[in-house]
């Protein structure tokens, strides 16, 4: 077994800077560890597993004896690029939605479905996109022990799911209306005060200080958000439930990183409180967190920056047979993305 | 027809000063207006209908000669002095969950039960909790022709929905962590800053800015939250359906005021997006904003302070049959709190 050379393609943004700090701090299995970003960050010396390394901008060349490549760019670079990596020999995991529903792609979450990562004919591996993620380990473990059937979820989503931009944008909202104790009090009067104090784009559609935004993603049929129908079939083919119903309405929130999602499952086999968190505790990645009558639930701000799926709330839905309500909270960035493809980079290198 | 008096219990709180707004600025068909509060508050003077009124502390004589009085203070206020002023002949229209589900107390909304207010054994009536009413004019339109089925909420609540406190506790929490742009990206992170600059008592069991706390109200049995029962228990009530399918999970989230609420309903006949718009465009106090390809849907920063409950997002649910998806926002001060309670108010006042 020798040591796999990695590439990083977007090592400058806000997964990519996540991707740097993780292969910093897991097990060490890589040789050569390539930092990549747009020519405009060339020359830029970034910090990964304790040394300088130059970015170099992305190129044809940067894949000459690359083992691993690590997409994390927008959709529309990877759809130029991961091919010409796969080509060159490299095994491509992408963070993107462009291959995801290839059936010739597999899409791997290593605690659901790792021997799909195996079977791979293009040479990539494509990672769900961060809400989807952000549930899988939980529900795929309840559901391999009682099958699930129907999701209805609605998500909580934190605004680096939109990137670094997505980021900066909510501290700048903030820092542009804190100490204002009248603002979001009177229809418009958060968007007048923004308009005064920050450029009118954003990545948002909405102002995201003090509100929510029922919107995530592009416009599709029937009025639905690409994150919404990703959700759908995306766990459709990580599960491998072809027919399992799901609806979602996706929902920005003003939280920086961790995504958190009420979800409402209706399983097979009759299921009780009990039985899962029996199930979740056994889960090695899942940290069940359910004591709300001692104020013991997952929050955002006290799993960020951490690994594990994190399942509190879990209750019987007193009216809808084998069902159960609950909720989850999960780092976007971390096993939303970054995470979930060091993870299957590891799979792939003990092939090495 | 005289002009009947009108009491408000809980003047000075953060539903008693909408309510002294909204009895303002509507067609005003009052006699005296009494204001009342605490005995902390006795001898303010506070504004309504454009002149200075004396606050007088709650007293059983306070309720002499009162024709309809509205309380809008905690529940064991209600439980104490809602029946003393019924007693003294005053129709009472009470804010609080403490009658909302006596057999002998009608739980009203004029636009779906209005004839429900003239049936009051006790001379009580009761409002809905906030949570409940920001979807009870659409979903009431929505029944009277598809017949509902099921409902599954999530919530993403308003701190006002806690009072004064509430607000204030988010405006605290937001100006002591401004202008740090590395807060929320490290597990506790928040908690830590608060606990340095911000007394540790909250109304919330969780850091608010920059976070979402999956908790509203008390613990009941089976892990669920009292706002969860009470959407079921009351939505039940109101629109007259007691076999109703719900389940709820509700979310505080970092938004002055205003509810919002992602609903996934199933009715008893087939039900399309086209249908769905046409009920709700003639509803009265209902306004649909649903052209998400144009960047229109409802937010709570742009429906604060105003009357009507916005719809948007409406979407076939493709894997559910007769089954829609939504977005809902009402300002849980003023539909979800006072307004609701000066519409009773109004239906009663036209017996006198
Ligand atoms: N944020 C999340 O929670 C999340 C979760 C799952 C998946 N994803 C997906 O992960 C990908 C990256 O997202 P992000 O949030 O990290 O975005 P981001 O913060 O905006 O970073 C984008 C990265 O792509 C690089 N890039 C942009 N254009 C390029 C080009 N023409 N050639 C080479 N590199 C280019 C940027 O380099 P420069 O700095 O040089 O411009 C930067 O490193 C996206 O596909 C996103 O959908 C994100
Ligand atoms: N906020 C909402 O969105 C909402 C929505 C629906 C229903 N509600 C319900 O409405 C009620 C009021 O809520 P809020 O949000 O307005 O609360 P709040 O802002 O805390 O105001 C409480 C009010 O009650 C008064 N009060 C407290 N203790 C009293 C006592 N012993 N005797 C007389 N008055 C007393 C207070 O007077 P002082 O100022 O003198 O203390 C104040 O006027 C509660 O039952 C709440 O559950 C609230």
């Amino acid at each position: 077994m020798s040591r796999p050379t990695l590439a990083l393609i977007g090592a400058t943004g806000a997964v990519g800077t996540v991707m740097r700090d993780i292969v910093s701090t897991r097990d060490d299995v890589w040789g050569e560890i390539r930092l990549v970003a747009s020519p405009r960050s060339a020359g830029k010396v970034l910090r990964v597993r304790g040394e300088d390394v130059v970015v170099r901008a992305l190129a044809p060349e940067v894949f000459d004896g690359v083992d691993i490549a690590i997409f994390d760019v927008p959709d529309e670079v990877s759809a130029e690029w991961v091919p010409i990596a796969a080509q060159r020999g490299a095994v491509v995991i992408d963070k993107s939605g462009t291959f995801r529903m290839d059936p010739d792609v597999p899409l791997v979450v290593p605690e659901v479905n790792p021997g799909d990562a195996r079977d791979r004919p293009r040479n990539i591996i494509s990672t769900p996109n961060c809400t989807t993620l952000s549930m899988m380990a939980a529900m795929g473990a309840l559901h391999a022990e009682y099958g699930l059937r129907e999701l209805v979820v609605a998500s909580y989503q934190a605004v680096s799911g939109s990137g670094v931009a997505g980021s900066a944008r909510l501290y700048d909202e903030i820092e542009a209306l804190a100490g204002d104790r009248s603002i979001g009090q009177t229809a418009g009067d958060v968007r007048k005060a923004l308009a005064n104090k920050l450029p009118d784009e954003s990545p948002f559609p909405a102002p995201v200080a003090f509100n929510v935004v029922p919107w995530a993603g592009s416009y599709k049929d029937g009025g639905w958000a690409s994150e919404e129908l990703k959700l759908r079939n995306e766990s459709r083919k990580i599960l491998g439930i072809p027919d399992l119903k799901v609806s979602a309405t996706c929902v920005r929130v003003p939280v920086i990183t961790t995504h958190s999602l009420a979800v409402h499952a209706r399983f097979e086999r009759e299921i009780t409180v009990a039985d899962a968190h029996r199930v979740l505790e056994a889960a090695p990645t899942v940290v069940l967190m359910d004591d709300p009558a001692n104020g013991v639930f997952p929050t955002p701000a006290d799993v960020v920056g951490t690994d594990p799926t994190y399942v509190g709330r879990v209750r019987q839905a007193v009216d809808f047979p084998n069902t159960l309500d609950l909720f989850v909270c999960g780092d976007n960035l971390r096993k939303g993305a970054a995470l979930n493809a060091a993870e299957i980079a590891e799979l792939v290198a003990t092939e090495f």
